[in-house]
Order: structure tokens, then C-alpha cells, then sequence
């Protein structure tokens, strides 16, 4: 039984857009007194990478994140296996390999039928079931507007993970999936799209970010860093991934991937208040050679379970591609890594 | 700066009673089609354990748990405490020990002063400083009310796992905190008692369950099963306990640890929702030798970050109690496992 709910008229603020803006979290954070790392953490908060990475001994590490949203889409399981899809890909973006998930979910069980909880599970069973890692607990609340996600431990071996802080000098950047969810499920939010209409895009976030299965060992080590492409945008997650490694990236913006509908959404202003904070965030480190405002939306597009942005190898760079391409079919090579130039670190072309 | 808002009154359920009623939570799992769990899951979600048990190699296990809530007390930095704390407890039931912690948080940005978040964080960082693990990540969100919480993930040596399914006939029963953060909390939240009046019950919830740490190799070895007491009360955690050790457990309610004014608010009616789910929860299982109302409201009580109950050798419980004395001044012997009874699991005396 299927539930005729239309899950993105019972929230406000829908997925990764309701991340607390960059901006305002770094300075909350900011005002918090941490105590100092121990050896044991690899990887901490402290490069904005996609997951916090823990040594348990030499051949094994923990990569851990937790991500949760509010729904943004209509069908209960394609929720779930999207909330499910976009938590599992922080640890394929660390190069790691899913071991262990636990749900979180608020559910709002005086307003909404018991067969909506069901469906939401059973997407984030069949995806997490997917991606070889086990469901192993969780926490339901009851509450207003649902919210579900994963808490998500994978493994990774310590001396070969992807972080965001490795991009070397003439790697190519590979991106793996079409940009554009953001102004997507703006539309279909705002009743101007509906889910058979932008069903690429509903595709491509339930799809796992399980590039490593389909690399050799060359393909493998030919991937100097590494991140996910999410609620900041792909301008966000590059700025990341440029200051981590401190250096600059050179993305043509001909060469991005974009889902068919996305150009037209943005340019009818189906937008949400993250394209606004995701320029504020990398403003001052970014510059513009193009010139077309809808090219420039398109950048700062919050994604939901976005694609992987890779700095490989330029030598391995077709081989890599070529290697994905039956399970991404939209991956493209969208620029390249530059010498690291004082402040400016993105350069859109 | 410490902010003067009521956090209590910002929200409409707190704490452990807006967990989603056991029964209706059943009844929702039972209908989602979960895979099978690998080799590698010793303990999962089957048997209602406080945590799941999954191990790395023969002499590590990981130990996860995931727990979040709405405020219960008006002090941001102390909701921050004990919401800590209650996650982290689910890793000290098992007998592990925190390795991470990460922060899940919903935070209404529109309407409260980010200082709120900053003190709420900073209460946590304590928390989890003072248990040994390492704040590792996290996700914010910009929500209606407020919510805080930990995902957490411990190790443990796979051949020590604490269980609730290892009591023994024989063995004594202890607890190691007074019962009644439910009724103190409702009266908090209704503006019928105030932080200052029940300061034990707050210390109480804000202190770790970390019993293993002032036990020596006998009395860790004499403990057979432990379980922590929250949402569900005394009697729902003892009745996980017994249908997991296939055992009868006969608590004498005069033994009872309890906080001073935990009584007289039950007896003023100052509950929650969760005192009459719990005892639909256990109501075809348990029997009550006690008429006393008041006392039959305290077992099922919900508790938020309440104590261990620990079922273990009878010649260790004096040893036991005194060497956990020091942190846990309140911990007493409350009664003793029976052999399994057909059907009805739980005695109150």
C-alpha cells in the first residue's frame, strides 16, 4: 500500500536547505571551548571535511557522520532512500566503505498515518541494505515535522583515505553526478514540478556515491581528495576542499552537469535561502570569470545527496571516468587544480 | 553570559516522554521488511539491548547508540549536560567505554538567541571531555523546538559485552540511581517546581554511568547483565531485561531509590504521557504485589539519563555497591532474579 501523502506541503524548510547556514554555525562554533583532539583522530571537525575519520588500529579506521533533513520529496520511501543515500555518501567521500547505520527520525504521529513511518523505513532499509551496511538502532521522537537520517559508521583503511585536504597541482576535477537538485525540489515543493517530471534528479540522490566499487587499484590511488557535494553547493564543497589542500580550482562552468530542467527552475527563481548564504559563504575567495547569473545559481545550488567531486590524477583521469560510467552516467571532468594563489581560491570560467 | 530563557517552555514534550510510545514503535518495525543482520552484528536491535554490538576483530567491538530529545530543564549548558550524558549511557550499559560522540541538533534559529546553542554545545563538550571521548562531528538544523542529542560509538571487548540478556537465577538486582526525573521534570515544566528544588535530580541526571571505572576485575567479572533506565522506567527496561535473559525479576519497591519530592509530584498527579504507555507496556507481563498507586506511578516513571540496573553475583552486591558508592551515593540493592516464569516476568513486592 502506497500512502497518498505529499510529504513536502508538511514542512517549512525542506533538506539540506535547512542546514543552519555555514556562516552562522561557524560562529556558534567558534564561542565553544573544545577540548584538544586525541592521536586517535585522524580527521576532526576542524577542515570541514565530509566525515571525522578514527584510528581503532593500523589497518582500520572508523569514518563517522550523521546527516538528517526534513522531507524533499512527496513519496515516503523515496524519502527514506534518498535521507539514507545522502548520509552513506560521507563516507564513501573518505573513501570508506559502510558498516554500520542508526536512524533518526521525528514523526509526527498525531497528525500523519503510521504507514508513512513505514514507507521511510523501508526506503533506508533497502538503500542501506544497498550499500552492505547493517541497520543496527536508532531514535524516534515524536514531533512536528518529520525529520529523517542516519548516523553512519563505515571502515577505511588509515594510510589510503580520501580526504578533502589532498588536491595536488594539475589533478583534473571529476564530478560525478548532475547539479541542480536545490531549484528541483524548490519546484516541486512550490507545486510547479511534479516528482514524474524531475524524476532524474529524484534518481540520481537515491543513487550511492559507491565510486570505489567500480575502480581498480590504479583508478584507486589516483584519487587524491575527495568530497561530496551537499547542502553548501558545489562552490561550498569546492572552497572546502581548495582551502583544506591549499590550492586553487579552476571550474569550467561549460563542462558542469546539470539536470535538464535545473537552468529553467533557476531561471524562473525557484530558489531556496541557501543559494543566497552559499554565495555569502565563499564570496570573498571566489572569482567570476562568466558572467550569466543562472551559470552562477547553478554553482551555489544546495544538493541533496550531490555527487562526489574528485581530484585526480590527470594522467587517470578518462580511465576514471570511463570506469564509472555505467553507474554515472553524467560524470564529467569540470576543471582542474592550480597552484594555491593567496586568498582567491575558485575560479568559475 | 549565562541567557535567561525557559527552555522548558519553548517546547511542547520533553525529554524521554516524547520518545515514541514503545507499542506504536513496535508496530511499525514489524512491518518494515529489515535484511539480514551480518556475522559481525553481535548484538542489534532484536532484543531492545541498550546499544548495538558490532565487532572489528576478536578483541574490539564497537558498541553505538544514538539519543536525542527536546529540553527537559530550563538551563541551556545543563540541558546540554544531561542530554549528554543519557546518550552516552547506552555505551556504559553495555560495559564499553566512549570512544566518539556526535552532536545531532535542531535549533530554532528564528527565535532564540544563538547564545542559547552556544551554552547547550557548550554543556555537551563537557560532558563528553569528562566520559574520555571525542566530539568528532555533527549536524545542525534550523527546527521549530529545539532537540539535542548524541550519536556515540564506543568500543568494548566483544567477550565482556554487558547484555540485558545475561541475568542469572540468583543474582541481585541493583540500581544505581534514584528513580522519579520524570514527575520532577513534569512539575519543572509546569512551573510547579523550580531548577533550585530539585537540584538532586538534575546532578543526577547529568552524571555519567560510567559504574566499570571504579570496579576492579572481580566486580566487572560479577556483573551478568545491565540495562540503563530511561523513557521506558523501571518496569519497562527490567521487563527488556527479563524477556532477554529468559528469567523472572522480583524488585521489592520499599528498596526503592527514589528522590525526595518524586513521591509527593506523583501524588499530585504532575505525569507524563509515558507513565500510562509504560504500564501498557509491561501491564500483560507483570504483577504487583504493592497496591500503593504512588509507587506503581514510580516504576514507571520515564527517566532521562536515569541509572543502571545491574543484575549480578549475589556475593559481589555489598562489594559491588560500596566500590560504586563514591559516585553513586543513592545505588541499592532493589531485589533478585528468579528462574524464568511462563509468561509473567516481573514481580513488584
Amino acid at each position: 500500500m502506497e500512502s497518498s501523502i505529499r510529504l513536502t506541503q508538511t514542512v517549512q524548510k525542506g533538506g539540506c536547505a535547512a542546514k543552519v547556514a555555514a556562516l552562522e554555525l561557524r560562529k556558534i562554533l567558534a564561542r565553544v571551548k573544545f577540548p584538544a583532539s586525541p592521536s586517535e583522530l585522524i580527521i576532526g571537525a576542524g577542515t570541514f571535511d565530509d566525515a571525522a575519520i578514527y584510528k581503532v588500529n593500523e589497518s582500520v579506521a572508523l569514518v563517522q557522520t550523521l546527516d538528517f533533513f526534513t522531507p524533499i520529496v512527496d513519496t515516503p520511501k523515496l524519502f527514506g532512500q534518498i535521507a539514507s543515500a545522502n548520509a552513506l555518501s560521507d563516507v564513501y567521500a573518505m573513501g570508506g566503505q559502510p558498516k554500520t547505520a542508526m536512524a533518526i527520525f521525528a514523526f509526527p504521529l498525531a497528525t500523519m498515518d503510521p504507514e508513512v513511518a513505514v514507507e521511510v523505513l523501508q526506503g533506508a532499509a533497502d538503500t542501506i541494505e544497498a550499500s552492505g551496511a547493517a541497520l543496527v538502532g536508532g531514535h524516534t521522537i515524536d514531533d512536528d515535522t518529520m525529520k529523517f537520517g542516519l548516523s553512519v559508521t563505515g571502515f577505511v583503511n588509515p594510510k589510503a583515505v580520501w580526504s578533502n585536504a589532498g588536491a595536488q597541482t594539475g589533478d583534473v576535477l571529476i564530478l560525478t553526478k548532475p547539479l541542480g537538485t536545490g531549484t528541483l525540489t524548490a519546484a516541486l515543493k512550490r507545486g510547479e514540478a511534479t516528482e514524474a517530471e524531475i524524476h532524474d534528479g529524484l534518481e540520481s540522490m537515491a543513487t550511492l556515491n559507491n565510486v570505489a566499487s567500480s575502480l581498480d587499484a590504479q583508478g584507486l590511488s589516483a584519487i587524491h581528495a575527495a568530497t561530496d557535494i551537499t547542502g553548501f553547493g558545489l562552490a561550498g564543497h569546492a572552497l572546502n576542499m581548495a582551502r583544506a589542500s591549499g590550492k586553487s580550482l579552476e571550474i569550467e562552468t561549460a563542462q558542469l552537469p546539470r539536470f535538464e530542467r535545473a537552468m529553467e527552475f533557476l531561471n524562473k527563481g525557484f530558489l531556496t535561502k541557501a543559494h543566497r548564504t552559499n554565495r555569502e559563504y565563499v564570496s570573498a575567495e571566489t572569482q567570476f570569470a562568466v558572467s550569466d547569473a543562472i551559470i552562477q545559481q547553478l554553482v551555489f545550488d544546495p544538493q541533496t545527496s550531490g555527487g562526489l567531486l574528485l581530484s585526480v590524477s590527470a594522467d587517470r583521469a578518462d580511465s576514471i571516468l570511463k570506469a564509472i560510467a555505467p553507474k554515472f552516467p553524467f560524470a564529467r571532468k569540470i576543471g582542474r587544480v592550480g597552484a594555491g594563489a593567496a586568498g582567491t581560491y575558485l575560479h568559475f570560467q
